[in-house]
Protein backbone atom coordinates (compact mmCIF):
# COMPACT_ATOMS: atom_id res chain seq x y z
CA UNK A 1 0.00 0.00 0.00
CA UNK A 2 1.42 3.42 -1.00
CA UNK A 3 0.94 5.71 1.64
CA UNK A 4 0.51 9.56 1.30
CA UNK A 5 3.30 11.81 2.93
CA UNK A 6 1.77 15.05 1.72
CA UNK A 7 0.96 16.67 5.77
CA UNK A 8 2.54 19.84 5.71
CA UNK A 9 5.50 19.73 6.88
CA UNK A 10 4.68 22.59 9.99
CA UNK A 11 1.51 20.83 10.89
CA UNK A 12 2.93 17.77 11.10
CA UNK A 13 5.71 18.88 13.60
CA UNK A 14 3.21 21.59 15.35
CA UNK A 15 1.03 18.05 16.10
CA UNK A 16 3.65 15.43 16.65
CA UNK A 17 3.33 13.95 20.05
CA UNK A 18 4.04 10.54 22.40
CA UNK A 19 1.11 8.09 21.27
CA UNK A 20 1.49 5.13 23.51
CA UNK A 21 -2.27 4.33 23.44
CA UNK A 22 -2.73 2.16 19.86
CA UNK A 23 -4.93 -0.41 18.66
CA UNK A 24 -3.75 -4.07 18.11
CA UNK A 25 -4.67 -4.01 14.75
CA UNK A 26 -1.77 -4.90 12.39
CA UNK A 27 0.42 -2.74 10.34
CA UNK A 28 1.11 -3.52 7.10
CA UNK A 29 4.74 -4.01 5.95
CA UNK A 30 4.42 -2.40 2.81
CA UNK A 31 3.50 1.33 5.20
CA UNK A 32 6.80 0.06 7.73
CA UNK A 33 9.02 -0.10 5.24
CA UNK A 34 8.10 3.25 3.63
CA UNK A 35 8.00 5.08 6.87
CA UNK A 36 11.63 3.82 7.70
CA UNK A 37 12.65 4.76 4.17
CA UNK A 38 11.88 8.33 4.75
CA UNK A 39 13.56 7.60 8.18
CA UNK A 40 17.12 7.09 6.19
CA UNK A 41 16.73 9.89 4.21
CA UNK A 42 17.72 11.62 7.25
CA UNK A 43 21.34 13.13 7.93
CA UNK A 44 24.15 10.77 9.25
CA UNK A 45 27.96 11.33 9.81
CA UNK A 46 29.89 11.30 6.15
CA UNK A 47 26.66 9.47 4.93
CA UNK A 48 27.74 6.01 5.82
CA UNK A 49 24.11 5.25 7.29
CA UNK A 50 25.77 2.63 9.84
CA UNK A 51 22.34 2.40 11.08
CA UNK A 52 20.31 -0.87 11.62
CA UNK A 53 16.31 -1.03 12.16
CA UNK A 54 14.64 -4.36 13.52
CA UNK A 55 11.07 -4.51 13.36
CA UNK A 56 9.56 -6.29 15.88
CA UNK A 57 6.35 -8.42 15.10
CA UNK A 58 7.13 -11.86 16.43
CA UNK A 59 4.85 -12.25 19.51
CA UNK A 60 8.05 -14.25 21.49
CA UNK A 61 10.26 -11.43 21.10
CA UNK A 62 7.86 -8.79 21.92
CA UNK A 63 7.03 -10.73 25.30
CA UNK A 64 10.95 -10.74 26.07
CA UNK A 65 10.93 -7.06 25.48
CA UNK A 66 8.03 -6.42 27.58
CA UNK A 67 9.63 -8.13 30.33
CA UNK A 68 12.81 -6.06 29.92
CA UNK A 69 10.26 -2.80 29.76
CA UNK A 70 8.44 -3.91 32.80
CA UNK A 71 10.76 -4.74 34.85
CA UNK A 72 12.87 -1.70 34.93
CA UNK A 73 9.54 0.54 34.66
CA UNK A 74 8.32 -1.61 38.23
CA UNK A 75 12.16 -0.29 39.82
CA UNK A 76 11.87 3.24 39.08
CA UNK A 77 7.93 4.45 39.00
CA UNK A 78 7.97 4.98 42.33
CA UNK A 79 10.22 7.61 41.84
CA UNK A 80 8.13 9.08 38.96
CA UNK A 81 5.01 8.91 40.90
CA UNK A 82 6.86 11.21 43.42
CA UNK A 83 7.83 13.72 41.57
CA UNK A 84 3.98 13.35 39.71
CA UNK A 85 2.66 14.61 43.23
CA UNK A 86 2.59 18.15 42.40
CA UNK A 87 2.84 17.92 38.73
CA UNK A 88 -0.25 16.67 36.35
CA UNK A 89 1.99 16.83 33.27
CA UNK A 90 4.16 14.48 34.98
CA UNK A 91 0.97 12.21 36.44
CA UNK A 92 -0.47 12.20 32.87
CA UNK A 93 2.83 10.80 32.04
CA UNK A 94 3.15 8.23 34.62
CA UNK A 95 -0.44 6.67 33.65
CA UNK A 96 0.54 6.41 30.09
CA UNK A 97 4.15 5.05 30.88
CA UNK A 98 1.89 2.57 33.02
CA UNK A 99 -0.51 2.03 29.86
CA UNK A 100 2.62 0.88 27.71
CA UNK A 101 4.44 -1.41 30.51
CA UNK A 102 0.71 -3.11 30.84
CA UNK A 103 0.38 -3.36 27.37
CA UNK A 104 3.59 -3.78 25.76
CA UNK A 105 3.25 -7.31 23.80
CA UNK A 106 0.64 -6.19 22.14
CA UNK A 107 1.73 -3.30 20.05
CA UNK A 108 1.57 -4.48 16.37
CA UNK A 109 4.97 -3.69 15.94
CA UNK A 110 8.05 -1.77 17.24
CA UNK A 111 11.05 -0.95 15.64
CA UNK A 112 14.65 -0.95 17.64
CA UNK A 113 16.78 1.33 16.09
CA UNK A 114 20.63 0.77 16.13
CA UNK A 115 23.74 2.86 16.00
CA UNK A 116 26.73 0.88 14.69
CA UNK A 117 29.23 1.83 17.23
CA UNK A 118 30.37 1.58 20.98
CA UNK A 119 28.09 2.67 24.27
CA UNK A 120 31.55 4.28 25.47
CA UNK A 121 32.58 7.30 23.97
CA UNK A 122 35.72 9.18 24.76
CA UNK A 123 35.09 11.90 23.23
CA UNK A 124 31.94 14.29 23.13
CA UNK A 125 32.37 14.37 19.66
CA UNK A 126 32.24 10.80 18.99
CA UNK A 127 29.15 10.17 20.94
CA UNK A 128 27.73 13.24 18.73
CA UNK A 129 28.39 11.15 15.66
CA UNK A 130 27.04 8.04 17.26
CA UNK A 131 24.15 9.57 18.60
CA UNK A 132 23.48 11.85 15.55
CA UNK A 133 23.65 9.26 13.40
CA UNK A 134 20.54 7.97 14.07
CA UNK A 135 18.40 10.29 16.10
CA UNK A 136 17.70 12.58 13.40
CA UNK A 137 16.24 8.98 11.33
CA UNK A 138 14.24 8.29 14.16
CA UNK A 139 12.69 11.83 14.25
CA UNK A 140 12.13 11.38 10.10
CA UNK A 141 10.36 8.15 11.55
CA UNK A 142 8.44 9.45 13.83
CA UNK A 143 7.07 12.34 11.80
CA UNK A 144 6.34 10.21 9.09
CA UNK A 145 4.08 8.25 11.35
CA UNK A 146 2.25 11.20 12.51
CA UNK A 147 1.76 12.44 8.83
CA UNK A 148 -0.32 9.28 8.23
CA UNK A 149 -1.95 9.24 11.75
CA UNK A 150 0.17 6.33 12.77
CA UNK A 151 0.78 6.44 16.82
CA UNK A 152 4.21 6.22 17.51
CA UNK A 153 6.52 6.70 20.84
CA UNK A 154 9.93 6.88 21.47
CA UNK A 155 11.00 4.94 24.26
CA UNK A 156 14.34 3.61 25.74
CA UNK A 157 12.64 1.44 28.71
CA UNK A 158 13.25 -1.95 27.22
CA UNK A 159 16.36 -1.39 26.67
CA UNK A 160 17.91 -0.47 29.92
CA UNK A 161 19.76 -3.78 29.93
CA UNK A 162 22.23 -3.76 27.52
CA UNK A 163 23.66 -7.45 27.44
CA UNK A 164 19.89 -8.56 27.42
CA UNK A 165 18.55 -6.18 24.75
CA UNK A 166 21.33 -8.06 22.76
CA UNK A 167 20.40 -11.60 23.52
CA UNK A 168 17.06 -11.22 22.65
CA UNK A 169 17.81 -9.28 19.38
CA UNK A 170 20.71 -11.08 18.58
CA UNK A 171 22.70 -7.69 18.54
CA UNK A 172 26.46 -8.29 17.56
CA UNK A 173 28.82 -6.07 19.49
CA UNK A 174 29.51 -2.73 17.52
CA UNK A 175 25.35 -2.22 16.55
CA UNK A 176 24.11 -0.66 19.60
CA UNK A 177 20.24 -0.59 20.43
CA UNK A 178 19.48 2.74 21.22
CA UNK A 179 15.62 3.34 21.42
CA UNK A 180 12.33 1.48 20.87
CA UNK A 181 9.96 3.36 18.68
CA UNK A 182 6.13 1.14 19.22
CA UNK A 183 3.89 1.72 16.57
CA UNK A 184 0.16 1.19 16.26
CA UNK A 185 -3.20 2.92 14.91
CA UNK A 186 -4.31 5.24 17.83
CA UNK A 187 -7.13 5.36 20.65
CA UNK A 188 -7.41 8.88 20.37
CA UNK A 189 -5.85 11.76 18.56
CA UNK A 190 -2.52 13.40 17.33
CA UNK A 191 -2.93 17.29 18.45
CA UNK A 192 -1.17 19.88 19.78
CA UNK A 193 2.01 19.60 22.18
CA UNK A 194 2.53 22.01 25.26
CA UNK A 195 5.70 24.23 25.08
CA UNK A 196 7.58 27.09 26.44
CA UNK A 197 7.82 30.45 24.25
CA UNK A 198 10.72 30.01 21.87
CA UNK A 199 12.24 33.39 23.11
CA UNK A 200 12.93 31.23 26.33
CA UNK A 201 15.42 29.00 24.88
CA UNK A 202 17.13 31.15 22.37
CA UNK A 203 20.30 33.57 23.37
CA UNK A 204 21.79 35.68 20.50
CA UNK A 205 25.64 35.59 20.22
CA UNK A 206 25.85 34.29 23.79
CA UNK A 207 24.38 32.29 26.54
CA UNK A 208 22.09 33.69 28.10
CA UNK A 209 21.76 37.37 26.42
CA UNK A 210 18.12 36.56 25.60
CA UNK A 211 16.49 39.24 23.59
CA UNK A 212 13.34 37.36 23.44
CA UNK A 213 12.50 36.30 26.40
CA UNK A 214 9.09 35.08 26.84
CA UNK A 215 8.32 35.45 23.60
CA UNK A 216 6.81 33.39 20.77
CA UNK A 217 8.05 33.82 17.17
CA UNK A 218 4.49 35.48 16.37
CA UNK A 219 5.01 38.10 18.71
CA UNK A 220 8.57 38.98 17.90
CA UNK A 221 6.96 39.58 14.51
CA UNK A 222 4.34 41.95 15.49
CA UNK A 223 7.21 43.98 17.39
CA UNK A 224 9.50 44.51 14.86
CA UNK A 225 6.29 45.46 12.33
CA UNK A 226 5.66 48.03 15.27
CA UNK A 227 8.90 49.56 15.13
CA UNK B 1 8.21 37.40 8.21
CA UNK B 2 5.78 34.38 8.34
CA UNK B 3 6.67 31.92 6.39
CA UNK B 4 5.63 28.86 4.79
CA UNK B 5 6.00 25.56 6.09
CA UNK B 6 3.60 23.95 3.91
CA UNK B 7 5.95 22.13 2.01
CA UNK B 8 4.48 18.05 1.99
CA UNK B 9 6.61 16.47 4.31
CA UNK B 10 7.88 13.60 1.87
CA UNK B 11 8.96 16.01 -0.03
CA UNK B 12 11.20 17.97 2.34
CA UNK B 13 12.91 14.49 3.78
CA UNK B 14 13.27 13.00 0.41
CA UNK B 15 15.09 16.01 -0.48
CA UNK B 16 17.07 17.08 2.40
CA UNK B 17 20.84 17.70 2.18
CA UNK B 18 23.69 19.36 3.63
CA UNK B 19 23.79 22.59 2.81
CA UNK B 20 26.97 24.10 2.95
CA UNK B 21 27.94 26.85 -0.15
CA UNK B 22 25.62 29.93 0.72
CA UNK B 23 25.48 33.24 -0.11
CA UNK B 24 26.77 35.90 3.10
CA UNK B 25 22.61 37.35 2.50
CA UNK B 26 20.95 37.94 6.11
CA UNK B 27 18.72 35.85 7.60
CA UNK B 28 15.82 37.92 8.86
CA UNK B 29 15.46 37.01 12.99
CA UNK B 30 11.91 36.13 12.77
CA UNK B 31 12.48 33.08 10.04
CA UNK B 32 15.25 31.63 12.70
CA UNK B 33 12.79 32.27 15.44
CA UNK B 34 10.04 30.18 13.68
CA UNK B 35 12.45 27.69 12.72
CA UNK B 36 13.53 27.32 15.83
CA UNK B 37 10.16 27.26 17.54
CA UNK B 38 9.63 24.01 15.05
CA UNK B 39 12.53 22.63 16.47
CA UNK B 40 11.00 23.15 19.96
CA UNK B 41 8.14 20.89 18.88
CA UNK B 42 9.89 18.02 18.74
CA UNK B 43 10.35 14.91 21.88
CA UNK B 44 12.29 15.49 23.96
CA UNK B 45 13.10 13.43 27.70
CA UNK B 46 9.87 13.79 30.05
CA UNK B 47 9.00 16.92 28.10
CA UNK B 48 11.64 19.04 29.90
CA UNK B 49 12.77 20.87 26.73
CA UNK B 50 16.47 21.88 28.34
CA UNK B 51 17.70 22.43 25.44
CA UNK B 52 19.15 25.80 24.66
CA UNK B 53 19.75 27.43 21.52
CA UNK B 54 22.66 30.01 20.32
CA UNK B 55 22.09 32.12 17.12
CA UNK B 56 25.38 33.36 16.08
CA UNK B 57 25.47 36.59 14.31
CA UNK B 58 28.31 38.75 15.70
CA UNK B 59 31.22 38.74 13.46
CA UNK B 60 33.15 38.44 16.25
CA UNK B 61 31.94 35.42 17.74
CA UNK B 62 31.39 33.91 14.30
CA UNK B 63 35.44 34.37 13.77
CA UNK B 64 36.12 32.76 16.93
CA UNK B 65 34.42 29.41 15.94
CA UNK B 66 35.94 29.31 12.47
CA UNK B 67 39.25 29.40 13.91
CA UNK B 68 38.31 26.14 16.24
CA UNK B 69 36.78 24.50 12.73
CA UNK B 70 39.90 25.48 10.74
CA UNK B 71 42.39 24.41 13.72
CA UNK B 72 40.77 20.84 13.89
CA UNK B 73 39.96 20.57 9.92
CA UNK B 74 43.89 21.34 9.20
CA UNK B 75 44.48 18.54 11.75
CA UNK B 76 42.24 16.04 10.40
CA UNK B 77 42.08 16.81 6.37
CA UNK B 78 44.90 14.58 5.04
CA UNK B 79 43.23 11.70 6.75
CA UNK B 80 39.72 12.76 4.64
CA UNK B 81 41.99 13.41 1.70
CA UNK B 82 43.79 10.32 1.99
CA UNK B 83 40.22 8.39 2.71
CA UNK B 84 38.80 9.74 -0.41
CA UNK B 85 41.50 9.05 -3.07
CA UNK B 86 39.14 5.65 -4.44
CA UNK B 87 35.65 7.66 -3.01
CA UNK B 88 34.16 10.04 -5.18
CA UNK B 89 31.34 11.04 -2.56
CA UNK B 90 34.17 11.19 -0.14
CA UNK B 91 36.11 13.69 -2.20
CA UNK B 92 33.06 15.72 -2.80
CA UNK B 93 32.16 15.72 1.16
CA UNK B 94 35.81 17.23 0.97
CA UNK B 95 35.71 19.71 -1.14
CA UNK B 96 32.65 21.16 0.44
CA UNK B 97 33.97 20.72 4.32
CA UNK B 98 37.06 22.89 3.13
CA UNK B 99 35.03 25.30 1.69
CA UNK B 100 33.03 25.51 4.96
CA UNK B 101 36.30 25.90 6.66
CA UNK B 102 37.59 28.54 4.25
CA UNK B 103 34.23 30.58 4.46
CA UNK B 104 32.85 29.72 8.29
CA UNK B 105 32.82 33.30 9.44
CA UNK B 106 30.73 34.39 6.49
CA UNK B 107 27.89 32.60 7.32
CA UNK B 108 25.16 34.80 7.65
CA UNK B 109 23.85 32.59 10.92
CA UNK B 110 24.78 29.69 13.18
CA UNK B 111 22.67 27.90 15.45
CA UNK B 112 24.93 26.52 18.01
CA UNK B 113 22.10 23.53 19.59
CA UNK B 114 23.14 22.54 23.36
CA UNK B 115 21.71 19.95 25.43
CA UNK B 116 21.44 20.18 29.36
CA UNK B 117 23.33 17.39 31.04
CA UNK B 118 27.81 16.24 30.79
CA UNK B 119 29.44 15.07 27.96
CA UNK B 120 30.41 12.06 30.72
CA UNK B 121 27.08 9.85 30.41
CA UNK B 122 27.73 6.86 32.81
CA UNK B 123 24.87 4.44 31.57
CA UNK B 124 23.76 4.08 27.86
CA UNK B 125 20.58 5.25 28.69
CA UNK B 126 21.62 8.32 30.31
CA UNK B 127 23.08 8.94 26.63
CA UNK B 128 20.50 8.01 24.92
CA UNK B 129 18.11 10.84 27.12
CA UNK B 130 21.16 13.59 26.43
CA UNK B 131 21.11 13.30 22.67
CA UNK B 132 17.71 12.22 22.16
CA UNK B 133 16.12 15.43 23.92
CA UNK B 134 18.80 17.84 20.81
CA UNK B 135 19.12 15.81 18.01
CA UNK B 136 15.07 15.29 17.00
CA UNK B 137 14.83 19.11 17.73
CA UNK B 138 18.26 19.80 15.51
CA UNK B 139 16.50 17.51 12.54
CA UNK B 140 13.41 19.39 13.10
CA UNK B 141 15.55 22.40 12.69
CA UNK B 142 17.22 21.52 9.51
CA UNK B 143 13.82 19.93 7.56
CA UNK B 144 12.14 23.35 8.28
CA UNK B 145 15.07 25.18 6.94
CA UNK B 146 15.27 22.84 3.91
CA UNK B 147 10.92 23.36 3.82
CA UNK B 148 11.55 26.88 3.02
CA UNK B 149 14.92 26.60 0.68
CA UNK B 150 17.14 28.32 3.60
CA UNK B 151 20.41 25.94 3.18
CA UNK B 152 21.37 24.53 6.60
CA UNK B 153 23.88 22.19 7.67
CA UNK B 154 25.04 20.21 10.61
CA UNK B 155 28.68 20.61 11.75
CA UNK B 156 30.24 19.15 15.19
CA UNK B 157 33.72 20.52 13.98
CA UNK B 158 33.83 23.80 15.06
CA UNK B 159 32.87 22.25 18.67
CA UNK B 160 36.06 19.71 19.15
CA UNK B 161 37.50 21.87 21.58
CA UNK B 162 34.42 21.89 24.73
CA UNK B 163 36.63 24.34 26.73
CA UNK B 164 37.30 26.87 24.52
CA UNK B 165 33.52 26.60 22.77
CA UNK B 166 32.29 27.33 26.32
CA UNK B 167 34.39 30.51 26.85
CA UNK B 168 33.18 31.42 23.43
CA UNK B 169 29.73 31.23 23.67
CA UNK B 170 29.36 31.57 27.80
CA UNK B 171 28.22 28.17 28.16
CA UNK B 172 28.09 27.18 31.57
CA UNK B 173 28.75 23.74 32.91
CA UNK B 174 25.97 21.75 32.52
CA UNK B 175 24.70 23.45 29.11
CA UNK B 176 26.54 21.55 26.54
CA UNK B 177 27.02 22.76 23.29
CA UNK B 178 26.65 19.78 20.78
CA UNK B 179 26.25 20.86 17.09
CA UNK B 180 26.63 23.91 15.39
CA UNK B 181 23.83 23.93 12.56
CA UNK B 182 25.02 26.91 9.89
CA UNK B 183 22.47 28.71 8.02
CA UNK B 184 22.35 30.97 4.64
CA UNK B 185 20.63 31.19 1.36
CA UNK B 186 22.15 28.34 -0.83
CA UNK B 187 24.37 28.51 -3.93
CA UNK B 188 23.09 25.72 -5.56
CA UNK B 189 19.98 23.53 -4.95
CA UNK B 190 18.46 21.03 -2.67
CA UNK B 191 17.91 17.66 -4.15
CA UNK B 192 17.94 13.86 -3.96
CA UNK B 193 20.64 12.47 -1.64
CA UNK B 194 22.08 9.35 -2.24
CA UNK B 195 21.13 5.89 0.49
CA UNK B 196 21.19 2.00 0.66
CA UNK B 197 18.31 0.30 -0.18
CA UNK B 198 15.98 0.25 2.72
CA UNK B 199 15.80 -3.50 2.76
CA UNK B 200 19.65 -3.81 3.08
CA UNK B 201 19.04 -1.87 7.29
CA UNK B 202 16.02 -3.78 8.16
CA UNK B 203 15.98 -6.81 10.00
CA UNK B 204 12.74 -8.58 10.80
CA UNK B 205 12.80 -9.57 14.84
CA UNK B 206 15.81 -10.86 14.73
CA UNK B 207 19.41 -8.86 13.72
CA UNK B 208 20.23 -9.41 9.88
CA UNK B 209 17.49 -11.49 9.43
CA UNK B 210 17.03 -9.51 6.22
CA UNK B 211 14.06 -10.29 3.94
CA UNK B 212 13.30 -7.28 2.07
CA UNK B 213 17.32 -6.73 0.94
CA UNK B 214 18.56 -5.09 -1.90
CA UNK B 215 14.77 -3.96 -1.82
CA UNK B 216 13.20 -0.37 -2.00
CA UNK B 217 9.87 -0.11 -0.49
CA UNK B 218 8.19 -0.03 -3.47
CA UNK B 219 9.98 -3.19 -4.66
CA UNK B 220 8.44 -4.80 -1.65
CA UNK B 221 5.25 -3.64 -3.21
CA UNK B 222 5.41 -4.97 -6.39
CA UNK B 223 6.21 -8.52 -4.90
CA UNK B 224 3.34 -8.53 -2.88
CA UNK B 225 1.11 -7.27 -5.49
CA UNK B 226 2.00 -10.07 -7.38
CA UNK B 227 2.21 -12.61 -4.90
Amino acid sequence: MQVDFSMAIGEAMNTQRAIRRVKPDPIDDTIILQLLELATRAPNAKNEQSWEFVVVKDIAVKKQLATENRTLWNMVKKRFEKKGRDNPAMQKLNVATQWAADNFENYPAMVVCCYKGSTLALHPLIGTQYYGSIFPAIQNLLLASRAINLGANLTTIALWNQRRSRRILGLPRGIVPCVVVTLGWPIGNYGPSCRKPVGDVVSLDRYNNKPWLGKSSGEIEIQKDTA
